[in-house]
């Protein structure tokens, strides 16, 4: 890694000031790990001090690029945040770097260092189930990082952005109760997440306030994925007594209820009105087109690019957690219960 | 930008051999405009007898970029090519910049320049569409570049990378009359791209070989689009006699057959067999999961990266064009003709 050469006084100040040599102030600001955790810390403690921001040889040439970071790319909703990203730093002469870091540690690792050669100017990481240590890491190359968490993970230590999870359960719940559906069954995302709990408190508050008893029966796990809503859903249809209508906790899981659905020989929304939650493309051209609670993922990904674009110029932002407006988008999947 | 020591002689040697000064010949190097036609293609002619090869200054870093442009990235195929690109990327310590160019003059001209600030060491473009003197601004750039066409346009002067598209045409065609159909729609991609041409001539192939008459009115024009095979659909469903089975030339517009069938009150595939062209992610959670022609994206996407990767190292490719196989993939929206 060059440094520039304007900034090989700050760096000299900061060795001279650690009681170390240059070299070893450039290790740490390399990220090496070949520095004793003290030193690093007395070091990373007087960077932080005098605000040094690591910058790559190619800092001053206008080249500037953004990593947007995803476990895995075959998240149905990685495009959207990508479309989001590439927009605002397409307009800003900024390249977006799309990596997966496939849950692994080796490509992780091999991640860290490609990102380190290449300096990025800040990364975004698409994920709420980070690799252990990634965070520390990305600490110690003094990179600004944001994270856009559709899952829903409280407390993490950098900004964040993610979307109102419990105000669009009672939303999608509130409407099938304003087209007379009393028996409304539930299909869960993974209860560890946050936003699965929220979803389905929100489903519960919406029950609660329209006077509906909370049936146990009425609500299935599920993980978000396709199986999820077909199992969920066929649990739900063999009940003696059957909801009217099913609010899946993804739009996967959705479209497995309509499989559910056509098995049994039934129709949506005639038999069954179905709702998701996320607002994939691909739900406006399911059949019939979905009911869905929309997740704003493409301006999740443009305010994620405009934070860290602010953090890379040494701004502050405002609150660690941003949470965009879930809205509901109602489609031809939902129907008034007519029995 | 900025140019490597050791490269230094040859600009020198190529300067005094074309009579221009040094400042001339890096102009052309970096692809500015401000030098004279004449003078630009006698540099051009010598940079590439000498075989220069530009590099920016990250060129020594290890810190290297394939770029993958798409005209847009609300293409629904768009994350399996990046999935596929990213993931031989990944593997070689290179970045992945994601970009779209959005079919306007403006964005061209910007990423144009992005690219050149950011010397990228390959670019790899999504589209059949290009605009017009982007190949002839790439060729100034001296980046090598690939091409990844999955709507087949011939006799590009590139490496192009796409799929059997007359083959996909054919076997889906011939499985519909396996299953004892005769009467088989088809709803057409846009005239003007040769992949639709070859879909179509392979359906029209596969019903001659079985002595099959091909009907005028069975085949209906399209777009790939959700709605043209929603219109489709109804037009064939109209007719005095509606065919059995429809072969849509792509995903999205068997998703469109499908919400025309429902409308109609009819099921598939128990009164339609439908095939599509693609096989898209989200075609698997359709319902029923859709019998479609698989185009490797993913393999497209490695491909690409591969061949691009060999051509920054100087390599030659053996082939301008390749073309990767089509497969059917049979689940549950076709069955056997039972009238």
């Amino acid at each position: 890694m060059a440094i520039d050469e304007d900034r090989k006084v700050t760096i000299a100040a900061i060795a001279q000031e650690a009681g170390v040599s240059v070299p070893t102030v450039s290790r740490v600001i390399n990220g090496r790990s070949d520095v004793a955790p003290a030193t690093r810390q007395r070091i990373e403690e007087l960077l932080s001090q005098h605000d040094y921001r690591r910058r790559g040889a190619r800092g001053g040439m206008g080249a500037s690029l953004i990593d947007l970071v995803f476990n895995d790319l075959d998240s149905p909703w990685a495009v959207e945040i990508i479309r989001g990203v590439e927009e605002v730093a397409h307009a800003s002469g900024m390249g977006t770097v799309v990596s997966a870091i496939h849950r692994r540690t080796a490509p992780t690792r091999q991640w860290l260092q490609n990102l380190r050669a290449r300096a990025s100017d800040g990364v975004i990481l698409v994920t709420s189930d980070l690799a252990p240590g990634l965070h520390a890491e990305l600490r110690r190359l003094n990179v600004p990082v944001v994270v856009v968490d559709p899952a829903g993970v409280p407390s993490l230590d950098v900004p964040t952005i993610g979307a109102t999870n419990w105000t669009g359960g009672l939303r999608a719940t509130e409407y099938l109760i304003s087209l007379g559906h009393r028996r409304i069954g539930f299909i869960a995302g993974p209860a560890s997440l946050m936003c699965s709990r929220a979803r389905l408190d929100g489903y519960r508050a919406a029950l609660e306030a329209a006077g509906i008893p909370v049936v146990d029966e009425l609500i299935q796990p599920g993980n978000f994925y396709h199986e999820a809503g077909f199992t969920g859903g066929m649990s739900l249809l063999d009940l003696k007594e059957p909801p009217t209508a099913i609010f899946a906790a993804s739009d996967q899981m959705a479209l497995g209820v309509y499989e559910a659905v056509r098995q049994k020989g039934l129709r949506v929304p005639g038999d069954v009105s179905v709702v998701g939650f996320d607002d994939l493309p691909e739900v406006r051209w399911s059949s019939p087109p979905l009911t869905t609670v929309r997740q704003p993922l493409v301006e999740m990904g443009i305010l994620a690019a405009r934070t860290v674009m602010r953090l890379a110029q040494g701004e502050k932002v405002e609150s660690p957690r941003v949470e965009l407006a879930t809205e509901l988008v109602i489609r031809d999947s939902t129907s008034s219960l007519s029995r």
